[in-house]
């Protein structure tokens, strides 16, 4: 009795032994197929599960991924393609690397195309030719940032996409890219279903933020909270390096504050964390100004973080602006910030001196860290075998240590943001000393 | 009904008000108190769920850290020891640097003492000094690697050790080190508890090969295989830098391959694997040497990764003799390896060129990464959480993302090692691509 | 007849012997003293020497840096300051560090205090208090970018200034800053001198644009374009990861171009270096833009370098505004040239996307690199040396491997610039494949 | 009235225009061709320009590298070949990626060919093929270590060799590789000569020991060093943290002590450097383990850096045994070190704890850091600009920032060695603390 948001599409019927030498049984010393049937629960609370014993409610668990037994593509006859869309995001191209290579030494499959710059590569207008994609191609991108592939914004014709994919003989199509990215791809996979298809659409979450839903950690997260603390314990100098001196760091995180949390935990030196999902004032006695002033006056200095995202509410409403993928265009609050610092005290000629610093692309464009290798290698991996066993329209996710299938629609309905009751926030506000609210 | 052995003992009520401002209700925007029924399950399968919920069998669950709303020591009255013991391990400073702040900042405990070179500081023929430990002596060490306290391998007398804490007034003693330290701890909780002493010990598990029963990760674990991995991309080069280039890397791991394992994963060059749990000849039409001999012969080039106490069988057996800390002396296999290959290569005339490297000190002793500084953060802030509300003989575990307490004697019950039947295992020798079996 | 603008000015007659060890005859394994008249060419051309040799005249020489035999200052009655100016360069910390040490462990000298936020700290009005530098207080600061005695930007009341060294009978002060720092230094020196005064005055050239004359490398700066050289490794991932992809790199170099030089040769993936040194227009047929476009045309790709202070023919004249330090300020080249390549290809409805990275103030708060760690030592070394025997008015150089002392009116006469006709530019011009001139 | 030794040797006149565009005349914005008569003091001191003007002496002087405006070669019809021999080093990807970037994009020059592992690939019975090197091919190879085309130690049969350079049709052979490799160059170019062939032998010198004659510094010496650097600061952390912690590292050096000594004074903690240019004793009152014994009582903990040649007269004379390469074998003395201080302190009951670091082949495998990036480049460029022009038999170095040309023998002549009486062990000795000598 699965909750059916949470089931996973398939093509059909699997009827193609796998390739790979599994065990289906315990004990004899080799790896066991992963059965559709197993799950992982969403909440590993013990109350959850007295509850749902007491009320014979059936708990929330995801599909976990995995090798299965029977496939529905014959390897011999598969052709795959892998988009890779959106911003740069560290790990992007050791996911290429392991998907060509699962493909090519474990399910024997050549014939793996790249598309170029995101979903334009489908669409003919642009012109972008596909590459063929080999081992030797791949095999020591994985040390450096970017995607060879190319990438790009927004999301294009559907059914065009469609055709192309058609014409090309695709059988599997690998999307790698944000929110908007899957929403495509499960747009595509609609569309392949009405034409009555047998295409495997899979998503591989790409989101630096780390705010897809039901998913634990998206790759590349940990290598960008990990350059920012870097970034962070140097600009500590630049703040205690001046009378009143003030570093002041913009990190990604559009609608959460995940990288700006993380970064502070990783990096005990920073003064004011300031994320989308806290509401604050600037001015009056406890907003952020006078809040700021008082600290420079005790210590001297102050490292403030913020994320892109935030404060938008400090904006003159207009209309609503969007880039390529869909995402709401945010005012730049890092700059903002910095321009009303300046005015508040250059007004009450309080000395200060301000240091800007914003690492967006330095941190985008890195080669990811060892743990962040290790997860873009898993999770690729997962995404052929989800892929090769006839899944669709669903994403790999990771849950509670285990790498799980999620129905697209369920992975991108709303964004995971931080909750300022839980004990990640207020473990930020133990670290930095910060008052609970900034606002009268 | 919880499970006896998954109990965490109590000093006794408590009753003291927390200083934290925390909340007891949802929805008021403040972190809540955690209670001390709240609990996390060990399985997070689906089928565990309903198995459980059929056979009306209790899940085995861990008690869930954090902070309570009502302590057993009174702030202002408490006095706090810490102690570091064994091998150094990347996060040591962060662990110590956060203890004092959490109990300083937090708690507002002013008096805590640094124990020098691990248990031999609480023995007097040592003559090693008491330091005293406070915020601004701390504040920068969580930069580098090591112990600012020092440490020492073995465990001391236990009423000597129980007499130092009473004579010095210590309400509260954090023993950080590995199964050795942990049980000596649990010595020294039974002691107080026979003297009927008031005393909360509390342990931090600190084991850089990962191998603690019920406990997820350690700190210092992923700092060690990032850097094994920069060290196995690097010795790539000696490989093919050699006709028949063989690279020979020693990593840690005394009973479990899980650095190497991790390693292996986060940088994909590796041939061969070998790890304590497995089992392989040397010699033979299926053996180690064969084994590499064909590849070099095929490929020019083999890197090899193994664990320090793997092949403990390939020795003559003996006398086992043990370190300080109890543990049994591994003989070195990485030198050995390097014999044989050595010998049998000449023997033959089969021309190679054999770079052996063993970083372990270079490892041991480097400052933690960005996601170990936060994890060790969180960790000692929890250890001080459990040691207020006066939880002992328990370590601060992690546990499906949460932070947990846990009896010291089923922590220390059996070191965690690989399953070969595992995941993660079957993922090493996808990586690899050796076979599955070196024997006969 | 050496050229009295390269004589270094005294204080008086040295007849205090020094406590270094050292020795004044070759053979006898134990380093000899240097002599006042050691002296090191300018111009080490066998050409020089040649026309030197025919036409009688003497070469331009600096003296050489290192202990001397007898010292100006006894030092059990020497009191020793130390101030940082100017903005952060990675290395300050070490040259405090050093000073600290070679003053205390060599000299002996004990009393050295730390000059708060740049010369503000010798203004009572400022009210900065001094603090004493231990080695204890130092031994780990190396580690850190920074300062940790603080800067501020500007010259302050000379008068007022000797006063304080005066009144808190200070011998020996070491000015670690800019041009404006060292003209300050100069000035300090003069009034001292007027006023018939034995305090030494010497100047360590900070400047992480390594644009002082007669001074190969300045400290800091290997470390700056080392850390640039990162960033445009990654920044090329942005430029390729996009179609017609432009990464746009704003470099520090006020007046010169060195940073963005260097950096461009030791990563070998730029394609556009912009310095101040050299002339260019956007527009016409000829010019950057139209370049740009045709590099897009054929590679897709582009990668530009560009140095804070080029291109300021490119603003419309005004009057004239300068910083604290009495820099010239200098309009904002980096978002000027995003600006114009945006309104240019948005005009012509050329598609592209650009990343614009700003990497200032993390490179300028990073710590030094090993070799700046040498540098900053050994010149922290030679400035005590001077110092001890009673040299002033110079700054502590560096020429053909060897460390000079320059009198400060030589080494602030003119801003050391790339010369277009020479070997480093023609390098990069080899590199980036640019055209020689951008402009018609 | 150049010394013949000096003289570097031409194949023949040369008559071919440059394809580089540069120009002979001053003033006109272009980078002038260098011509054979420009030259480079060795010694740039006022005193030797004095005393060979009193004496009418020629000082010593180098040819200066760079461009010639006359080729030896015709682009059209050049084949070029690259070799790379003996252990790795930091930088030889750089080296060659820059050899055939310049050769392609400048000197337009498209057959350029890579011999694997050494001389051996120009020996038939080893069997090993030709690789073609393109741009693309070399493209991104200076991000890793290593070399591309292998290597190995050791000379071959050198009229076997020129038959293969022969029968191939090839006119420029670049050797790159430590003095055993340039010796071997220097046969061959003599080779060529007696048979009346018009091939030019450019040696690129290695040795990341920095010990070449005449040669200011090698590539990847920096980057040694620099990575030791890392890892002295680290091993200090063991030292700390164990009572009468000892950490001893061994670096490498075979024959001089330049990599210990600069990394000692980039990382100021090591207490001993013992280096093969000094002599020392063990045993005895001023002997090393007195020394160190006392040192520990006093402190509790050292760090000792020793070079891999150094304590040569320790061991029991025997025959002497060479490597491949022909370098005398050396005994281990970090092995050594280790054993004779556990001897010592177990002896006396003397409680100590090792910790023994060996990082070479960490260091050797790494890729080189951005000044050595910038100057491998630079290096290859010259190399290049010279075997264009005919020369042959000579290496390119670098003396006083300027890049050199030198005949084989001269640098081969004697390895380069630290003085004892140089302001560099000085520094080394200040630095440390240690004792002049270690004998009584």
């Amino acid at each position: 009795m699965i909750n059916d948001d949470f089931t996973v599409k398939m093509l059909g019927r699997c009827s193609v032994a796998s390739p790979l030498k599994l065990s289906s049984i315990s004990g004899d010393g080799v790896f066991n197929y992963i059965t559709d049937e197993e799950r992982v629960l969403y909440d590993n609370s013990l109350s959850n599960f007295l509850k749902c014993k007491e009320t014979g409610e059936m708990p929330i668990s995801f599909e976990k991924a995995g090798p299965r037994e029977k496939l529905f593509f014959e390897p011999a006859k598969t052709k795959v393609a892998i988009v890779t869309c959106g911003g740069l995001c560290p790990g992007l191209n050791n996911v290429i690397r392991s998907l060509v290579m699962e493909l090519n030494y474990r399910y024997k499959i050549t014939r793996v195309i790249g598309i170029q710059y995101g979903y334009e590569g489908l669409i003919s207008k642009y012109n972008h030719s596909f590459i063929d994609l080999t081992p030797k191609m791949v095999e020591n991108i994985s040390l450096m940032g970017g995607t060879i592939l190319g990438s790009s914004r927004g999301n294009q014709d559907v059914p065009e996409m469609v055709d192309t994919l058609e014409n090309n003989n695709i059988n599997i199509l690998f999307c790698i890219g944000g929110d908007g990215t899957l929403r495509g791809a499960n747009d595509l996979s609609n569309e392949i279903a009405a034409r009555g298809l047998k295409i495997s659409v899979i998503g591989i979450p790409k989101t630096i933020d780390n705010d897809i839903g039901y998913i634990e950690k998206s790759f590349g997260f940990e290598t960008a909270f990990s350059i920012a603390r870097d970034i962070i314990r140097d600009a500590h100098n630049e703040a205690v390096g001046a009378y009143n001196g003030i570093a002041l760091i913009k990190l990604m995180g559009r609608d959460s504050g995940f990288i700006a949390a993380n970064a502070t935990l990783s990096m005990q030196e920073v003064n004011y964390v300031i994320i989308p999902e806290m509401d604050f004032e600037l001015h009056g006695g406890r907003g952020f100004l006078k809040e700021l002033r008082k600290r420079l006056e005790e210590r001297r200095h102050a490292l403030i973080v913020v994320a892109e995202g935030a404060g938008q509410h400090l904006f003159e409403s207009g209309d609503v602006t969007k880039d390529a993928s869909g995402n709401v265009k945010h005012k730049d609050i890092g700059l903002f910030l910095k321009d009303k610092i300046a005015e508040e005290f250059e007004h009450k000629k309080f000395p200060y001196s301000l240091k800007y610093i914003d690492p967006s692309y330095i941190i985008r464009s890195a080669a990811a860290n060892a743990n962040d290798s290790k997860f873009c290698s898993l999770l690729a991996q997962n995404a052929v075998h989800g892929a090769m066993a006839g899944k669709t329209g669903c994403v790999v996710g990771y849950w509670n240590h285990a790498f799980t299938y999620l129905p697209i629609p369920i992975a991108v309905k709303e964004r995971k943001k931080i909750n300022l009751e839980s004990e990640l926030w207020w473990n930020v506000l133990e670290t930095t000393g910060q008052p609970v609210t900034m606002k009268t």
